[in-house]
């Protein structure tokens, strides 16, 4: 067993205390009755006494209330509570324009090595295929070749097993109707201690449609580019271009979808301003999103549109299972849960061999903007 | 323009031309029709002085007639004719399987760099879903990063660029009905010249079924053990243990199926030694197979099949775009068609978040042996 997840334990627990937001399930999930009843008292009296109001995240937080209480003012503790909150407000955002019988599972998991997460998956329903809203806040050892990754990216980091620290929220969203785009964002924060502590924050926000809709474009590049101007006007088109090179794949050359804003290593001008910055760009993912969901959800579409949706999904998996870090990053650490990284894959996808759409037809002209990305707010061009 | 195809240059004659085994596209298409005429007059008047029967193949051979016919001794000259030979002779072998209206289509491409192949697949037939057969000849000068990974593997090369050969037959067969496996087999040569030629034969064929059938899994072992039997005791049992190995799926800690033979780097006793090998195991698909598709293709079943089928189908997807080193060396040979590497990936596949059937279902028992490799044929385990 490579990690222990509650669910294994109590199947039906897990996914009751999140939705009735009374976290007494791991005493009653493990030990014996007499205990349950000391670990419920022990642990409503710490949930009455918090500053945390738990009850408005999906699960129960990874680290304990007590230690979260304690060091507010730590940037763990800060980066914790944010992304808890950024997922629950999306998973109910994204409930709102679902069937009312349709909800998120809820799975919180805890990792042998240390630390955990809370994986949502909304899987089938009318309006979402596949949607997960992921959050994790791991620590441990770095293993070696993790450390030579990061070198290869410019971090100064001695050899050996460095202790590091990572918390980070991720979703993939795959709408069913071909004319609501995919969605995937990703805002984390790193910490690893070598001789002193190193930190940097990391994210983005990227669209992949099906069908090009240019106002749909612009209003979502337009959402992040707010989010950006904010903290630092240079952000938007530097990000962005970062953006259309990463979600880039080679063999096809094209791009995974119309991009949006990417960024790592963020760790200027202070740690309280870099996450200030990335709180933003968090926020700003519900205000470009889901105006898409509302207005496209019941837009008519056929046959021929759901085989082209689902070609590109299986683009989409392509480049996540061949090039994306986040990927590659998370199943080779020790005691990954695959199942919270591969939420991100689409339920179902497909690849026909030789399949060219005509470069006048709307699949071509997508195909257009995914070979040759636009510059949609007509910002002045990042070097 | 990563490669030439003729397809490209004139769709329709490709297929005609080698439907009709009338190879005398290549000038239609490019050039003019004075030139063609001389073209044509050339071409027949080379097949009817050669000793090649190039009317059995596919397509017209990527090494010319002349230099084939000029080189009957050649290793790649006899590589180039059996993987020829092999994949006609199991495309015919699918055909007599699929309704008479399904054929395959046949791409036969140029590499600007040197070299070529000969694409057939057959897509969205009644009995397969989608069916793969490659071959390519290609040559040229390896990258650093070729020279690096064989130099994991043992081998002695030196720096630069060194001149290679290449030539190899690969399929992937996806049928439509889950009680019929999935087959892949490959094999392939490779010559690269530094300051002696050095040279190796590589290969396997295993399959992947949905639904365990012992005695299907028996038959298809036993066709494999005797090919290798004929050369060399000890070469089932290795070649067994080191497909088991290879097809495997780190994060899901199972196999992509049950097995059969793997092997790379063999250069012993001889080089006709081990081509005959070689050849035997190629020569041996077809009667591994076959049988299983003849009597399992109208077998009834139903969306749950169908559905565990697909989700099957993406652990496929999962082994080929992460871990196997045929798609990737592909993927990053200059000039590589991408196309033709990927046809290996099935029409149709799933992700399902925490799928986990119960141990004691058929699919269960499926999953028993995919972590758990079973001694089909009860031989003395490789050590």
């Amino acid at each position: 067993m490579l990690y222990k997840t509650f669910k294994i334990l109590a199947p039906l627990c897990t996914y009751t205390a999140a939705k009735k937001k009374n976290f007494s399930y791991i005493g009653a999930a493990i030990f014996g009755t007499g205990f349950v009843a000391y670990s419920e008292y022990k642990r409503n009296a710490e949930m009455a006494k918090s500053n945390i109001k738990v009850d408005k995240f999906m699960a129960e937080p990874i680290t304990s209330l007590a230690q979260l209480n304690n060091s507010s003012d730590d940037m763990k503790t800060k980066v914790e509570l944010m992304i808890m909150r950024i997922q629950a407000e999306f998973c109910r955002a994204l409930e709102a324009e679902e069937d009312r019988e349709t909800k998120f599972i809820v799975d919180r998991w805890e990792r042998e090595q240390g630390g955990g997460g809370i994986t949502c998956v909304m899987q089938d329903g009318r309006i979402f295929e596949k949607a997960g809203v992921n959050i994790s806040v791991v620590s441990g050892n770095l293993p070696p070749g993790a450390i030579q990754q990061m070198r290869s990216r410019g971090k100064k980091l001695s050899d050996g097993h460095l202790p590091f620290f990572a918390a980070g929220v991720s979703a993939v969203i795959h709408p069913r109707n071909p004319m609501v785009p995919t969605i995937h964002f990703n805002y984390r924060y790193f910490e690893v201690t070598d001789r002193s502590v190193q930190w940097w924050f990391g994210g983005g926000t990227d669209l992949t449609p099906y069908y090009l809709n240019e106002e749909d474009t612009k209003h979502f590049h337009g959402s992040l580019k707010k989010a950006c101007d904010k903290h630092d006007k240079s952000y938007y088109p530097k990000f962005k271009k970062w953006c259309d090179d990463y979600f880039f794949i080679p063999h096809r050359q094209e791009r995974r979808g119309v991009g949006g804003i990417f960024f790592d290593d963020i760790d200027s001008p202070t740690k309280e301003k870099a996450f200030a910055f990335v709180t933003s760009c968090a926020d700003a993912v519900i205000p470009s999103y889901i105006p898409l969901v509302k207005q496209h959800k019941d837009d008519a579409y056929g046959y021929h549109e759901r085989q082209w949706q689902l070609l590109r999904r299986g683009r989409y998996v392509e480049f996540n299972l061949m090039y994306d870090r986040g990927t590659k990053f998370g199943l080779h650490t020790p005691g990954a849960r695959y199942e919270s990284i591969l939420m991100s894959l689409p339920l179902n996808a497909k690849w026909e061999y030789m399949h060219k759409p005509k470069p006048e037809s709307l699949e071509g002209k997508l195909l257009e903007v995914l070979r040759n990305p636009r510059n949609w707010l007509n910002t002045e061009e990042a070097k």
